[in-house]
């Protein structure tokens, strides 16, 4: 199972569904083509994939995903247009290109993000459930990813520890991925067991991405990341490879990723695509 | 009836059902300050109020409206908190007091806005209707309350006729105004007959409220508003009565209110409050 066939295969149907909520929403320009250019601007796919893979586990079908796979995508980029502000971390580029106020305005950019949160709870109530909504709002929201990025502005230029920094990550970044997986299960219409073992999945990977993250930063090559290399280390944030040293970071990505695939014992080989994921994400150059 | 009165009940049973949601938020500071400190700064919370009224005119009741009440005022503080910001209207002052982020920083304010507009579907969850999620969503959303704050920006020193302010009014602030009487209603189990008035009567009072805040920035007592008397005038807004005059502006405001009551002709005196408010929004001073 090659992971990289399995992203590539779930971002473009992801994207396609997306293009099709886009079309309809019947925006103002220049706000239509602002939510457009970010959204559009390629990337992993990484939360849809989860939603739509824990899906098809348990249930062989990730159709009944769809929806909600479109909305955490939307809400990551969301999350991205806001970071990357003037106010914020003051990124000029993403992915190589001009970041999203660069290109429209600081105003269009801030409405681009208050719309793509909320054109994704259009898109949550396509599946008919409550119980995802909810889960989505709340690992979004104030104690999830909101409350992570508050966090980690309030932890700059201050020395954190590993357990601070595990605290940040959960809520900024483990607390979306962690829900894509359940709410992906949960469409499926997963048993509290398989939901149970495919959270914890979730976590683990939540948190081995952000490690090897962390290690790439150092590690990687400027041009493949898209963003100059060492920019998390210059603006005074506390990372994993500056708390135990790149080797150590290195193994604990691989230790973390182990844990992924012990939680998927129970399953069989519709797993498979959730091992190789799991891999992948410390394999991975970019 | 007496619209204050109404409105003071409304009001109070909302903050407190708010006070409810916002004490279980769990939200890392300064970002929960943030949020207490706009969502509870007063306001006349007619939003809610429209909610819990059509609600109870339908069904006798207003309980079933309240989680709809508390995300539809999370929503509307969310708007003020991120058009108040530098990149967008940039005011220091919203009803009398330092603005979310002159007082908590911009990048604390967007987030306190962020975590409102999600927490709002976290409240909306507690309604068990999807229909009210999706329709708060789009009138919340990219061709609703967002979208017409992106026309009013790309408005701004452009000369407007009465049928471009009205189309980002109706998109700005009817929207949600519209989306709360019906919401309400339709929690309150209405018929179709009864949504339907409600939903035009909704519609004219957005309009009307519109029409009255333009004629009282003109007219108004700078003290009662709690911000510059002409603010919108400066900064080359196209108002009501900059196009029609003062006079004309206020007597469109008195038709409108008019059509309003009218939509509640079916009705009896179980609308009596509705009456009362429609009138209210053409009377009241502040």
């Amino acid at each position: 199972m090659d992971a990289r066939a399995l992203l590539r295969d779930k971002a473009a149907r992801t994207e396609a569904a997306m293009r099709a909520y886009a079309d309809a929403w019947n925006a103002p320009e220049p706000l239509g083509d602002a939510v457009r250019y970010s959204l559009f601007a390629g990337g992993k796919r990484l939360r849809p994939a989860l939603a739509l893979g824990a899906c098809e586990i348990v249930c062989g079908d990730d159709a009944p995903a769809m929806p909600a796979a479109c909305a955490l995508e939307m809400i990551h980029t969301y999350s991205l247009i806001h970071d990357d502000l003037p106010a914020m971390d003051d990124d000029a580029l993403r992915r190589g290109q001009p970041t999203c106020h660069v290109k429209f305005g600081e105003a269009t950019a801030i409405l681009a993000g208050d719309a793509l949160l909320t054109m994704a709870f259009d898109a949550l109530a396509d599946t008919g459930s409550m119980e995802a909504v909810r889960e989505v709002a709340r690992a979004a929201g104030i104690a999830g990813m909101v409350g992570g990025q508050q966090m980690d502005l309030s932890a700059e230029g201050k020395a954190l520890g590993i357990d601070g920094l595990q605290a940040i990550h959960r809520a900024k970044t483990g607390a979306l991925i962690r829900c894509a997986v359940r709410v992906g299960a949960m469409l499926g219409g997963a048993t509290p067991e398989a939901l149970a073992a495919l959270t914890a999945y979730g976590e683990h990977i939540g948190l081995a991405f952000q490690i090897a993250d962390d290690v790439l930063d150092v590690a990687g090559d400027e041009a493949a990341i898209g963003k100059p290399v060492g920019s998390d280390a210059k603006s005074d944030k506390s990372t994993y490879p500056a708390l135990l040293g790149l080797d150590r970071s290195r193994e604990l990505a691989q230790e973390t990723v182990d844990a992924a695939l012990e939680a998927l014992s129970a399953f069989g080989p519709e797993a498979d695509a959730f091992r190789a994921l799991a891999r992948y994400i410390v394999e991975r150059e970019h």
